[in-house]
C-alpha cells in the first residue's frame, strides 16, 4: 500500500489535535503550556522480541501506547502527545493494520495522548516506536537518583499479575480473563503518577520486575531499599493461583510505580519498605532476612 | 551485550545536556523556551528500505539526524534535541555501534541537537529512529497548504547530486568525492529554514524529488505550481555529468529546502517559478511547455 494512502485512511483520522496539522506537513507544531517542563519518552516494540506475530493487534497497539505513558506515570507528568514510528512486514496486512490502529486509538483515548505524527516504513518485522510527550510543574519530574533515607518505598497497584496472564497466553495456566487483562491491556498509572510531582523524593515504573527495578533505583540513588515482602499488594486472582510475592516481584511487565518520599506524605498505594543508608536491596519476610533470588528480572539484550 | 553496557558505553557520552539527565530516569525532562511553539518530527531508516547492509555505518548515523534535521529546516525551526530507537541487528556487532554513533554524534555536534533520550532493542535487522524537537516563533512555522497565488516558488542549493552520489556508491558512474559526499552525507539547510520563519508562506524538504514533493505542495494549497526547467540550479559536478533538470528534478535524497513567498521576499536560494490559481505542476523549458514525465520521483510503499 502507498504510505499517503495508510496515513490518510488509518491514521489521519487519529490525528485530529491541531498539533498535528492534519499528518500533512514535515512535522507537528505545538505551543506548549507556559511555564512547565516538557517530558519525552521514546520505547520500541519489535516482532519477536516484545511481542509474537500471534498476538491480538488491537493488543500491541494498545501495550504500545500504555507502555510509553508508564514512562510518563514515573515522571510525574500528563499526557500530551506521541508520534508513531511503524514498520510493518508483509505479515501485517490491512486487517493487521486495522485492528492495530483501532488498539492503539482506545489507548490514546484513554490516557489523553493525542497522536501528532510520526513515519511509516516497510520492514521485515513488525517494528513499532512511540515518542510519547509530557508536561510537569517545573522542576517537580522525580528522577531515580534522589531517593532518601528514611523515605518510605512505595509500590502501586499489584504485581505479578501480568506475570501470570502471560502464562496463560502461553497456555501454562488455565485462562482467567482479569489476569489476561492486565497482560494485554497495561494500564499506566497517570493519576497517582500526577500526585508525585513535587512529594515523590525518586520514582520509576517497574517493566522488567520489582527486584531488578528497585535494585537499579538503590543504584542510581546510592542507597540501601529494604522491602518487606509480606507487604507486596498481591491481587486475589494472584493469591488464588498462590502466587509468591517473591515470585511476584520478578514476573515483569507490570507497569506500576516504585516511588519513595518522605514518611508523612500519603499516597493511593502500598508502602512496602524504606531507604536506608547502604547500598543493594534488602528482603525479609515474617521479620527475618531473604537472600536475593539469582533472577531479580529482565535483562534486555541488544 | 547487555543494554546498559551499551548505553553507558556508548550513548550516554553523547548525551551530556541537563534534559537527558544521563539516560538514567525513564524520561528526559526540558524546560522548553517561553513562548516557542514546538516542533517534533520522527522519521525511521530501516537495513534493506532505506540503506544496506554494506554501506557506512558513519554516514547511516549522519544520515539518520541529518534527514530528520531536514524536517525541521521546512519548519523554519531551531534544533533543540532528540530521541534515539536503535534496534540492532547481530551484524551490528561493537565495531559497527561504535562507528554508527560516531557518525550520529559528528551530525548531531554539526546540527546543534542534543541527545535527549530514547530506547535499544535486539531486531532482525538494523531499524533506527529518530524524533527530533526544535523551536520556532509562535505561529511562524510554515505549512505545506498555505501557498498563495503570485508567490515565487524558491528552491535551495542544487539538486540531483545525492541521485549522481547514489549511482557513484552502486558502482554506475566513476565515483566523484564530492557527489558521493551530497548522497553519504546530506547537510540540512537549517540556516536557510530559520530565514523562513514568518516570510515563507508554504514549505517543505525535496527527500523523494522535487517534482513529487512540488507536486505534494501544490495538492496541498490547492494552487498550480509553474517551474522554469532552466533555473532549476544545478552544481558544476552534476553539469560536468551531463545531468538534465529533469532527471535532477526526480532523483531524490536532495533534503533542500523548497518554498514559496511573496515576490518582495529575497533568500539565499534559487527563484525556479511561481505560484499560480489552479491545480498541478506545470513545466517549461526555453519559454515552451514541457510535458511531466511519468516518474516524478520516489513514492513509499508500506
Amino acid at each position: 500500500m502507498a504510505e499517503r494512502d495508510l496515513i490518510a485512511r488509518l491514521l489521519a483520522p487519529l490525528a485530529t489535535h491541531a498539533a498535528a496539522r492534519g499528518l500533512a506537513d514535515d512535522a507537528a507544531v505545538w505551543a506548549p503550556p507556559l511555564g512547565r517542563d516538557l517530558v519525552f519518552s521514546h520505547d520500541m516494540m519489535v516482532e519477536g522480541v516484545h511481542f509474537l506475530g500471534s498476538d491480538s493487534p488491537a493488543d500491541i497497539g494498545w501495550k504500545l501506547v500504555a507502555s510509553n505513558a508508564s514512562d510518563l506515570a514515573a515522571m510525574a507528568a500528563r499526557p500530551a502527545g506521541c508520534l508513531l514510528a511503524l514498520g510493518l512486514a508483509p505479515t501485517a496486512d490491512a486487517a493487521w493494520q486495522q485492528r492495530f490502529v483501532a488498539g492503539l486509538g482506545q489507548a490514546l483515548a484513554a490516557f489523553d495522548l493525542a497522536l501528532w505524527g510520526g513515519d511509516t516504513s516497510s520492514s521485515p518485522v513488525v517494528t513499532l516506536g512511540l515518542t510519547v510527550i509530557g508536561h510537569v510543574e517545573p522542576g517537580q519530574a522525580p528522577a531515580r537518583s534522589t531517593a532518601q533515607p528514611g523515605d518510605t518505598l512505595w509500590l502501586s497497584g499489584t504485581i505479578g499479575d501480568a506475570g501470570l496472564g502471560l502464562a496463560m497466553a502461553k497456555g501454562e495456566l488455565p485462562p482467567d480473563p482479569w489476569l489476561l487483562k492486565r497482560h494485554h491491556r497495561p494500564t499506566p498509572r497517570l493519576a497517582l503518577g500526577r500526585s508525585l510531582a513535587g512529594r515523590a523524593t525518586a520514582a520509576m515504573d517497574v517493566s522488567d520486575g520489582l527486584l531488578i527495578d528497585a535494585t537499579r533505583l538503590a543504584a542510581a540513588s546510592q542507597v540501601a531499599l529494604h522491602i518487606d515482602l509480606d507487604l507486596i499488594p498481591l491481587s486475589p486472582q494472584a493469591r488464588a493461583h498462590a502466587l509468591t510475592p517473591l515470585a511476584a516481584a520478578t514476573s515483569g511487565d507490570d507497569y506500576e510505580l516504585l516511588f519513595t518520599a518522605p514518611p508523612h506524605e500519603q499516597f493511593d498505594a502500598t508502602p512496602i519498605g524504606y531507604v536506608a543508608p547502604g547500598t543493594c536491596l534488602h528482603l525479609t519476610a515474617a521479620g527475618r532476612p531473604v537472600p536475593l533470588p539469582a533472577h531479580l528480572g529482565w535483562e534486555h539484550t541488544v
